[in-house]
């Protein structure tokens, strides 16, 4: 009987992990130098935490459970409902604004597809208690200041930006009651992805009367926030209507600019996100070829809080998850710098220095070198065959020289280059003699 | 309605985030020394692979839940199951020896009592392939590493060596047939616990006769492995029983030797771990002052993976959780360099210059530095008062002069040392002129 991973979840073999590590170090050296601090979470929520929200109809998503003591536990889905959770539990004892960032791990129990499995790791970036659009701002650059890091150009990728306040603004318009703004928004979210006329329909239906859908599919079209503003008077939006959240959005875009990512942005109101909570400006991150998935996606929710007990807070964030982005990384080739080689091999040339080569290896392990050996001695061509393998940029041989000297060989692998060092000058300063040196 | 963390598990906000990473870095950075590839898993795996060795029993002391196509999963309580499932599903294909390690995130339904949670992370290093005793030591040494990288000291740590199979020569001398021995090691594994007459008590009634006990205490109390080769005849065990195995500690303690770490390490047939699949040396580290659990435990286990359905490949390894080793450091207050405070931070000194201060904070994170600013401007008190509560090593003030001339001044927090510099300049070698320069 041979046993398997989960259907839909990964297992991470080692040349898998350092694609995984390359991507979670990413995402952590960006936020860190961006100024979040890093929290996290246990694995599990009560069950309420996330049907409070989102009703019962949540709980089929999840993977849930009932422990020993008949609580209903559930695996993170997602990681708001957390933060908001543990920010409401100090919200007056955390200095404001709170910057944090996570990168959970998070399970949903969907029919695996591309871009989606049933596990996966999501980078969280959220600013509490900042209700100016500089923090928008923040949080768009640093997602984009990853892009760059992972070397996404904006010919790449786009960060499509829209306000569900204008949303909002144009459903009143058209005559849509506030009531019926949330089924709209979801028919909205998936408007890009149906053809118009299909979308048309849909639209009409939905309401139960004809809708301007014709004025609504020139708004949507609006590429930037000045051709928005000419069109919506065309279709008999009032500018009353919608000038609070342009207002945010030119300065939104005085912010991007000033952070010099302007060619990553593009205004579009096709971006609507599927979730209830968000309240103000939204965004999600796209593959410029239209292949895949949305890379990321967030917003603002000045409400959330207060759902989980805490008071109003406003709050800004985003989540991006590693699937979708490591297909487009290997898509593109852009997975640079992944590595899980070796710095020095120690090769034991000579028969009886056995222990000698394990004293070399302590000290130079200890002197933070990464340092392998072989178990069992081998001939040395052997030896040196695994070192290459392992794609050592140093060989340290322990041979003949060693017994009557002290002397070792060091080989640089790249170069070939060979010299000899006696073992004490070398173990005294073994990063400059191994590693920066070679 | 307030929510809390599920029982028994924890949240991480940044300071306790800042000392959970602290670890988890030193366990990563000492893994890859010592030569060994990080792997990962899904948290969960089929329920199967724990009920296969350890029986039914062992579901009450798992999360476990079934998913929407009737699977039965449980989360990851320990990770040696899972890297048997993935070392055999690819047994030919992996060249040897197979050295990994993980950190995984755990989950036990246990009652939460000191130094275990229902939720953990684990540093799991693992050999396989490798019969030698040269890779137990090399297993022990990387822990010992880390130990000293934590700034724990043979006066505060012991690594207490045993093996499996003195253990069953002893049972087997005393008497009791092979059938039993499962049941006498997992007496054995107390006996350091229980009061000697207690002991005997336990010992005598589970066998339903008398036994030695008094000889037992006697091997038992050998401090070293030649005091054990002194006693055993003694109490009537013929040399031969326990030459093999004491011939592997010999050589484990010579290569311990070698890589400079006896003054850890102490033979102790006390240990001899609770899980079943050990087949040879067994190790734990223990706090000296005896006050928490153990910090560590391993051994080898020569069976495993011929149990998943995989060939009969040696290994050796070691788990180490990381919360009796929090509660360690922090007794010993050896927590050091944990931290979670900025580089810079740019003080916008002068009413107009918003977008400027955003230009220069974007070109310092581009440059990878960990730079902070203010949402709002407020007076240069009030900013410099953050600054200094972040941790900033160095202020970059951008004021009246930088308008008239592009000049900043730029102060090191430490000294109170003040410089002015052109902002072209700064920017062109941001990390010379403020971090490494300060």
């Amino acid at each position: 009987m041979k046993f398997q991973a989960v259907k839909g979840m990964r297992d991470f073999y080692p040349e898998d992990m350092a694609i995984l590590n390359w991507i979670l170090n990413g995402w952590r050296r960006v936020s860190v130098r961006h100024g979040f601090q890093e929290y996290d979470s246990p694995v599990m929520e009560y069950l309420d935490l996330y049907t409070l929200k989102s009703g019962e109809g949540i709980v089929s998503e999840l993977f849930h459970l009932t422990d020993r003591g008949g609580r209903d536990l559930a695996i993170r889905p997602e990681a708001t409902p957390t933060l908001a959770r543990m920010v409401a539990a100090r919200a007056n004892a955390l200095p404001r604004p709170i910057k944090w960032f996570t990168m959970p791990r998070l399970c949903r129990a969907e029919r695996p597809q591309r871009g989606r499995g049933r596990e996966f790791f999501q980078w969280n970036i959220d600013i509490i208690g900042v209700d100016d659009a500089v923090a928008d701002a923040e949080c768009i650059f640093t997602a984009v200041d990853f892009l760059r890091e992972v070397h996404l150009t904006a010919d790449d990728v786009v960060v499509r930006i829209a306000d569900r306040r204008l949303h909002k603004a144009i459903l009143t318009g058209f005559g849509i009651p506030d009531e019926q703004h949330e089924k709209a928004l979801g028919l909205l979210d998936k408007a890009a992805k149906l053809e118009a006329a299909k979308m048309a329909e849909v639209w009409n239906e939905a309401f139960g009367q004809a809708l301007p859908f014709d004025s609504l599919q020139k708004l949507l079209a609006a590429g930037t926030i000045e051709e928005f503003v000419a069109v919506a008077p065309q279709v008999g939006l009032k500018a009353e209507s919608f000038e609070g959240p342009i207002g945010d959005l030119r300065q939104l875009w005085t912010h991007l600019a000033s952070f010099g990512i302007t060619d990553y942005c593009r205004f579009d109101l096709h971006i609507v996100r599927g979730l209830a909570y968000y309240t103000g400006i939204v965004f999600e991150i796209h593959d410029k070829r239209g292949e895949l998935r949305a890379l990321a996606g967030g917003g603002r929710f000045d409400n959330l809080l207060q759902l989980v007990g805490g008071p109003t807070i406003p709050a800004v964030g985003f989540g991006m998850g590693d699937i979708v982005l490591s297909e487009l990384l290997k898509d593109l080739n852009r997975l640079q710098g992944v590595s899980t080689s070796t710095e020095v091999y120690v090769v034991d040339a000579e028969e009886g220095l056995f222990g000698d080569v394990l004293k070399i290896v302590a000290d130079l392990r200890r002197a933070g070198i990464v340092a392998e050996f072989g178990y069992k001695r081998q001939n040395l061509g052997k030896q040196f065959k695994t070192a290459s393998q392992r794609g050592a940029k140093v060989v340290v041989l322990v041979g003949q020289k060693y017994r009557d000297q002290r002397v070792v060989e060091v080989k640089d692998m790249q170069s070939g280059q060979q010299r000899e060092v006696g073992v004490d000058e070398l173990l005294a300063d073994a990063r400059a003699q191994l590693v920066a040196g070679a």
